[in-house]
C-alpha cells in the first residue's frame, strides 16, 4: 500500500491507495495556506497518520507518500518550486514532511498524477502511451510514455493548455496570445457563451440565466443547444471545433492509444463526445495508421490521492 | 559496426557506421522506383554488399541493417505502410532484405532517424531527451525520449509540422488549415518571400530575382534583409516569429534538454537564431524552470544513413 496526498488550493485530501489503485481510507481537511507553509505540512503528516491508523493499517505498511500539487515542482529534490495559488515558492515538501514520517516521498505535478491516476487504474489502464486532457479553468495536460509520467528534462512539460492554436489571438495569462486554452477551457466555454447571450439577446441562453450574465456557466450553452437554440448550437459546435482542434494538434504530436479527457464538460457523454470524435477522425495526418481512442476520464475526484499515491512506483 | 541504409525518392545511400555513430565506408546509387518495389531492394541488397566489402569488413561483422524511409513505417513488422513519393504502399522491406542478407532488419521514418542521429552523436549528444525539427519543404519532427525515438503506439507521431498554430489559416496539404509547416517550412518562407516581392516592386528582392519569381528561394529575402531591404525586414521578423511560436508549443509541450534545428536556413547561423532564441525565451510558458537549449543541426547529410543505423540500437 502506498499513501497519496492531494495538496489543493481548498483542501488537503489524504488516502491509503492499494496496488491496483483503489482507496482503502480517506480524509481531507481544509489547507489554510495562510498559515504558511510550515504548519500545512505539520497539517498533513497528521492526516496522513490518521488515515494510516483508519485504515487499520500501520506507517509500515505503507511504502511511499506521494504528494500531488498545483504549480511546477522540482521532482527530483521533492521540492516545489512555484505554486501560483498556493502562493508557495520553493518549498521543501520531501524534506519538511520526513521530519514528521520516515517514508520515501516523491512529490509531482497535479495534472501528471490525474494522468498517471488513468493509466494506472482508468480510462487508459493497460496502454503503454497515453495522455489525460483536463477541461476546467484552464487546460491541464498529463503525459504518459511507457506508463511513467514523461515531464521532460526540468518536470516542467505538458503544459499542453498552453500550446498556441490561434497565432495573435486572445491574450492568455501566460503571456502569449492564443493559447489553447483560451478557447477549449471550461472557462473559455462560458466566456464564449456570455459573449454570444450578450449579442443575441432573443437566444435562450438568456432565459435559462434569467438574464443574468453572472448565472451563465460552461453548462449554460448545452442545456440550451439540446432545446435546438441556434445561437447555442453555434456557440457548442465553435466549442467543439477548438476542442477538437487541439486534440488533432496532441494526436498528431504524440499518436497515444488513448487520449482521455475529463472536466465537468464530460458529463455531456456523447453530446459532446460524438462531435469532437468526429471532428478529429476527419482531421488526423495519418488516417493509415491505427487510431487514438478517445474516451472519458473515469477517477473523477480520486484522480488526484491515486496518481499521487502511484508515483512511488517510479 | 552497423549499417545504415537511408532510403530517399531520388537516392539510396548506404553508410557502415561504427557503435559512435561515424560513418567509416559509403556509397550511394539512384533509387528508380519507378523499376518497383522488388528491385529497389534487391539494388539495396547489393550496395549494402558493396559497401561492407569495400569498407574492408564482412557481413559477420555487422550487427543489424537499418533502413530509413519517408513516410510511415510498421516498425514492428518491418512494413513500409505508405510512402507517397516512392509510391509505396505496404511494402515488406525488411522480409524482402532478408532474402538476400541474414541481419536483423529495423526501419523508421527518415525524420526519426535524423532525430536519432543527433541523439546518437550530433547537437544533442549526452542527453536524454530532445526534439529535432527540420525546416525543408515540410515540417519534420523527431521526439526522443530517453534516448530511444518516440514515435508512439502507432510509429506515426512526432508530425510536429501538421500542428496547427493558426486555427482556419492557410490550407495544407493534410486537409486542415493553419498547419505549421505552412507558416515556418523552408517553402513557406519562399512563398511569403514571393508574396512580399509581388507587393513591393521596389523590394531588393526584386532586385537580386532579377524580377523573376521563380529565382526567389528561402535564401532570398535573407539576402535582401542584410541589406536593410524593409520589406526583406519584415518577411524575415515575421518568419521569425512563425518558426517560434511553434519551437515554443513545442517546449511547452515537451521541455527536451536540447532542441536541434535543421534544414537549408540554419546556414543563416546567429543571424536567423538569435532573434529565434529570443523570441522563445520571453514567451514558454515555465520562466523558473531550467531553459531548453535551441541548437543548429550539426549531422548534415549523414544524419539519414547514422539514424537507420542506430535503429539497431533498440
Amino acid at each position: 500500500m502506498r499513501i497519496g496526498v492531494d495538496l489543493g488550493g481548498t483542501n488537503i485530501a489524504v488516502g491509503v491507495v492499494n496496488e491496483e489503485g483503489r482507496i482503502l481510507h480517506r480524509l481531507s481537511i481544509p489547507t489554510r495556506q495562510e498559515k504558511g507553509f510550515g504548519e500545512v505540512i505539520r497539517n498533513m503528516a497528521q492526516l496522513i497518520h490518521k488515515v494510516v491508523t483508519g485504515s487499520g493499517h500501520t506507517l509500515k505498511d505503507m511504502k511511499s507518500i506521494g504528494v500531488g500539487c498545483p504549480g511546477t515542482p522540482d521532482c527530483g529534490n521533492g521540492v516545489l518550486l512555484f505554486a501560483c495559488n498556493l502562493g508557495f515558492h520553493k518549498v521543501p515538501i520531501r524534506e519538511e514532511l520526513q521530519k514528521y514520517i520516515d517514508l520515501p516521498v516523491y512529490i509531482d505535478n497535479d495534472a501528471n498524477c490525474a494522468a498517471l491516476a488513468e493509466s494506472v487504474a482508468g480510462a487508459a489502464k493497460d496502454v503503454d502511451h497515453s495522455i489525460t486532457i483536463t477541461l476546467g479553468t484552464g487546460i491541464g495536460g498529463g503525459v504518459i510514455v511507457n506508463r511513467r509520467i514523461y515531464s521532460g528534462f526540468n518536470n516542467a512539460a505538458a503544459e499542453i493548455g498552453h500550446m498556441v492554436i490561434a497565432v495573435g489571438g486572445e491574450q492568455c495569462t501566460c503571456g502569449r496570445r492564443g493559447c489553447w486554452e483560451r478557447y477549449a477551457s471550461a472557462s473559455a466555454l462560458k466566456n464564449q457563451t456570455i459573449a454570444a447571450a450578450a449579442d443575441n439577446p432573443h437566444s435562450l441562453i438568456n432565459v435559462i440565466s434569467g438574464g443574468d450574465m453572472n448565472r451563465i456557466s460552461a453548462k449554460t450553452a448545452f442545456d440550451a443547444a439540446k432545446k435546438a437554440d441556434e445561437t447555442a448550437l453555434r456557440v457548442i459546435s465553435d466549442y467543439t471545433k477548438y476542442v477538437a482542434e487541439g486534440l488533432v494538434n496532441v494526436i498528431n504530436i504524440f499518436q497515444p492509444c488513448v487520449l482521455v479527457i475529463g472536466g465537468g464538460i464530460c458529463a455531456q457523454g456523447e453530446y459532446f463526445l460524438a462531435p469532437v470524435r468526429k471532428y478529429v477522425k476527419e482531421s488526423v495526418y495519418c488516417k493509415e495508421a491505427e487510431q487514438t481512442e478517445i474516451k472519458v476520464a473515469e477517477m473523477g475526484n480520486d484522480a488526484g490521492i491515486v496518481g499521487a499515491a502511484m508515483l512511488g512506483l517510479g
